[in-house]
């Protein structure tokens, strides 16, 4: 690892600045997405998406909340509703900046205003506890989530500062974070949030105000966490990452989403500390959870009862959690580790849970929402109503809202900063590490400034053109990135066609402006099978095409747990999908479902057309299958 | 189905009573369980289980409720905790009737003293609702188990009017089923509860007391159900089996307990009215759920979230949830539907369950149990603390209680009563039902009185001796059963050995005392696989023996996910277990789980010695897999 500079500039649009680290990432104002898929998801997520959460943050009354003071005894949504509004304000304060819309600013500085008015002189500010009739503060800080949702708010003010200047916001979030110190401090109370998120919080806000106390809090409620100071629960300590010191941990656990703010904020803590040991450690676990904790999707957490990681290996299809928040914060987390570390491994994971997890938790009019992603759909989705809330977490199709609404906004504050993950800059040059159409126009680290344009159909197509279009007439490098499964890569440069292997591809010469460069990825259908000790998918291959994991669908027209795919035969490109060969099982129905082990049955193998998983429940009520039994 | 006399006689012994049917259960009076496992288990239930269920009921203050009147402000436990003490009531009168012990008797008049001190003028029982300082009676029909109490504690007054002769207790509960028709008739509130289990209750009470009143209440609560009276919940209506009227419904769905249990009492309700429609209809659903959503070990329940049934073939083995009272109350709709159609195939139904859920529900020592039933620890279990409650439902191994602990008080209740579900009598002469030492003692339809002693070391052996030791001058019949996985088995009489296939083996003659008819069951171990669908097992096999399930258990020596079976040789008895020839199999470690098929690995098998099921968690920390991935 090298040191970047620390750069707490306040405008640069940047969702994570360490203060060192192998990369220096790139923000809003170097990097705008131009085209492609991904530019139209950032344009329903500013068209529809936001407005859509305004106004049911509004008609359920979380908004107000906040305008009826300290006192509102008919105080409306969950103890952790105050966050969703900050999520919001976050993504608004990304969106203001990515797509310069003056509406948008006008809407930052309105809920701003809206949010400010609820701030207690000593600078607590929630709308759930403390104040007449309601529960003490900090009295419930296994569920009050009050830390939660004060790091949320500090997350919103350090997006608007980062992308429009200090402004109230952040006022309000300093004065927030203050009061937490003061609370929490060495000498404070002794305890830790049971949902953690004020760490990654507190950090980024030390990194812009460059307040070093904000950092230091962070970094106690870290090392706080993991003592048992957090009442019993049926679910374990576990579940608040509450049982295990993080530094002492093995690999993620307990509540996914939990785990994985946690470990964001542990990352940001080490950089910023140079506490090494505890970045190794956090790393080591994250590795651990991607080895044997992980859908082939790049979703996270397996078990429905307690939204957690499950042991090695336990990842049933059928009853995938894999939460939109835990993809949100597994980006979160690989990204800050790729900063640290420059290990492009990261990238793969980033890309992994973008097109898979991300892409398909929003509707196509962004209107609607998966809360969990399961991974395989064995009866019809249900019909969803517009304009129903779902209670609870929303096990079932894409909806309009959720009683527990946290996956909305962390799509729409991610889907806004998007920009920020597909490149960075190094000692020497450029990084790519998502491949979108795109601008980048930067100052490498000796000031040079340099532009490129990014040109491509993927992940449809694996061309990649890379154009310099400002550059100097001194040498510096672009690096390309070959994901994990592009074997057989192939760099094409003006000095003819070279074989890119997995990892990254450095091209470093004396650019001419013009110039491109292009990389050609392997973008074709085939068959993955999972770890022989991934007990729920024993005998099954998925397709994959590139990044995007694909699906078979039905929408009434064939039972699909009967299916049984050809493995010997590749899969092809086909118009709207992907082909397999697969014939429909027959097997005999019997009164009881075990019996003398029976020669299988056989059949000839028909065309079966698989369509991207991130596409499936938008035609209607369907059942849906990932991995397919192979014959 | 043929009608046999009702039969509301006081004591006889018999928990369920119908009206008409096929068979005509025995009581305690006239089946004595004398010897094996079954036997020992009963005894351990009545020195160890029933004191320590006494024992916690008055440490957490759950009888001191009672005692405290109707307004206590500290009022201990859930809000469902009366009937714990009603099912150790329930389970004390079975007992006393067995075992015979004075003070197993005293200690039934004592609790019904009690809980008699709490009921309310107008009959009203409940130590949650009513009263100064708490909620108001029903309403929270959905949570406040209101109706699950009273029906509980009408099945404790059925079983000690049963046993003992009307008694104090019957009056409680006849003032308790008054209160019910009066609030809940008709003309009263058009609601039901959240947990069946008033329906079961409110037919036997019919029974034992003549009242139609009681009936034509349970069939009001039946035909109520299944109409969305219940409010909106997460978990959906099927959690509550509100969401489709009883008769409409096509499988057993959502919460498992609340299903069977509700499916008890339409059965009841449909035999006494008459109502063979709804009896169809139940009967279907049940088979549908046996066909596609029941565990190999009989269990049901596929999910921890809602405690539910999931779709049909989901039964993953890792996530198991398969409660002991879902497995009791299997056991009572299956007895139900036996005594109504005489369809042998619900005996395999049961002798499943005892062997598998029940038998392996209960420690050694009858002083903790296993809540729900995994079929794979992929990780040690914990060790449980002898004094510690657990938390909600307890997902772990054996524990001493739980804060939900009704699975205790319903294993005790069933061994206590367990003989009456071994044997009935029909319209010709005695059948068998489950093989266990037993003395029987009864009258055939028509007044003779004849004698059995059954004697065997099943399920460990096959042969199971029947010697007539009363009987007269004329002929009669012993049915004995063959059960589904017998094929082969063999009758041996004075006359000679005759195959006995799979079904009911009728030996009608004219006995004479003394006389012996052995069966020949062929119990050794066999490969078993599950149905194509079942996608959690796939490529796995099981090892049963007779009844019996296996399982290998590791302590540490083996990781149990690695074993891979070879299936062409046939699993062998050894000394401790059953011996099947299986190789570890050492995937590499990769830092993502799926990639390329690739060709399995092979290697050289070895023997490798299985335990029964019911016998695993017993001797410290293990892992434990029931189905083994076969080579």
């Amino acid at each position: 690892m090298t040191l970047t500079s620390p750069d707490t500039t306040a405008v640069g649009g940047r969702p994570v600045v360490p203060r060192r680290g192998a990369l220096r990432p790139l923000g809003l104002g170097e990097v705008r997405v131009t085209g492609g898929p991904w530019a139209r998801r950032q344009e329903v997520n500013a068209a529809a998406t936001l407005p859509h959460i305004r106004s049911w943050l509004d008609r359920l009354g979380w908004t107000a909340n906040f305008a009826a003071g300290h006192s509102s005894p008919d105080r409306r949504g969950r103890e952790f509703s105050d966050s969703e509004v900050y999520k919001l304000l976050e993504a608004l304060s990304w969106e203001a900046a990515r797509g310069g819309d003056p509406a948008v600013d006008a809407a930052v500085v309105e809920l701003t205003g809206l949010v400010a008015a609820a701030q207690a002189p000593d600078g607590y500010l929630g709308t759930a506890f403390g104040g007449p009739g309601r529960p003490p503060r900090y009295g419930d800080l296994a569920w009050g989530h009050e830390l939660y949702c004060a790091g949320h708010l500090i997350q919103a003010a350090v997006a608007r500062a980062r992308t429009a200047g200090p402004d109230r916001l952040l006022d309000v979030a300093r004065g927030v974070a203050d009061h937490v110190c003061a609370e929490f401090g060495p000498d404070g109370r002794q305890g830790v949030c049971g949902h953690p998120e004020i760490e990654v919080a507190l950090v980024e806000l030390a990194r812009v105000t460059g307040e070093r106390r904000y950092l230091d809090q962070a970094a106690l409620f870290v090392e706080r966490r993991g003592r048992r100071t957090l009442p019993r629960h049926e679910f374990g300590w576990s579940y608040f990452s509450d049982d295990v010191p993080v530094r002492e941990s093995t690999s993620l656990h307990g509540h996914a989403v939990r785990a994985l703010y946690l470990a964001c904020g542990a990352v940001d803590v080490a950089v910023d500390t140079g506490d090494d040991e505890l970045l190794r450690s956090v790393a080591a676990q994250f590795d651990h959870a991607l080895a044997r904790r992980t859908y082939l999707t790049g979703g996270m957490g397996s078990r429905h009862t307690d939204e957690a990681f499950g042991p090695d290996f336990q990842l049933p299809a059928d009853r995938a959690y894999s939460e939109t928040c835990a993809g949100v914060a597994a980006i979160m987390l690989a990204w800050r580790l790729l900063l640290a570390t420059g290990d492009g491994r990261y990238d793969d994971v980033v890309e992994r849970i973008l097109h898979n997890v991300v892409a398909t938790a929003v509707a196509d009019d962004g209107r609607s929402f998966f809360y969990a992603h399961t991974l395989h759909q064995r009866t019809p989705t249900a019909e969803v109503s517009d304009d129903e809330e779902q209670l609870g977490f929303g096990g079932g199709p894409r909806a309009p809202w959720f009683e527990v609404s946290c996956c909305l906004g962390n799509a729409a504050r991610l889907l806004a900063s998007l920009a920020c993950y597909t490149a960075t800059a190094d000692d020497t040059g450029v990084r790519l590490h998502q491949y979108l159409d795109a601008e980048i126009d930067t100052r490498l680290a000796d000031g040079r400034e340099v532009g490129l344009r990014v040109r491509t159909d993927y992940p449809d197509d694996g061309v990649v053109t890379v154009r310099v279009v400002k550059t100097d007439d001194r040498p510096w490098s672009i690096t390309l990135r070959v994901p994990g499964w592009a074997d057989g890569a192939v760099l094409a440069t003006t000095y003819g066609r070279h074989p890119a292997p997995v990892g990254d591809v450095v091209v470093h010469r004396n650019f001419a402006v013009g110039e491109e460069i292009r990389l050609e990825l392997p973008v074709r259908p085939r068959f993955t099978a999972p770890d022989p000790r991934v007990d729920a998918v024993r005998g099954c291959v998925a397709v994959e095409r590139g990044p995007v994991v694909y699906c078979a669908e039905s929408l009434g027209d064939v039972d699909l747990d009967l299916l049984r795919v050809d493995p010997s035969t590749p899969p092809v490109d086909v118009p709207h999908g992907v082909e397999v060969r697969a014939r429909v099982d027959h097997p005999a129905d019997a009164p009881w479902p075990y019996g003398a082990p029976a020669t299988p049955t056989a059949g000839a193998h028909a065309p079966f057309t698989l369509v991207p998983y991130h596409r499936w429940a938008r035609r209607g009520p369907s059942t849906m299958r990932v991995w397919l039994p192979a014959d």
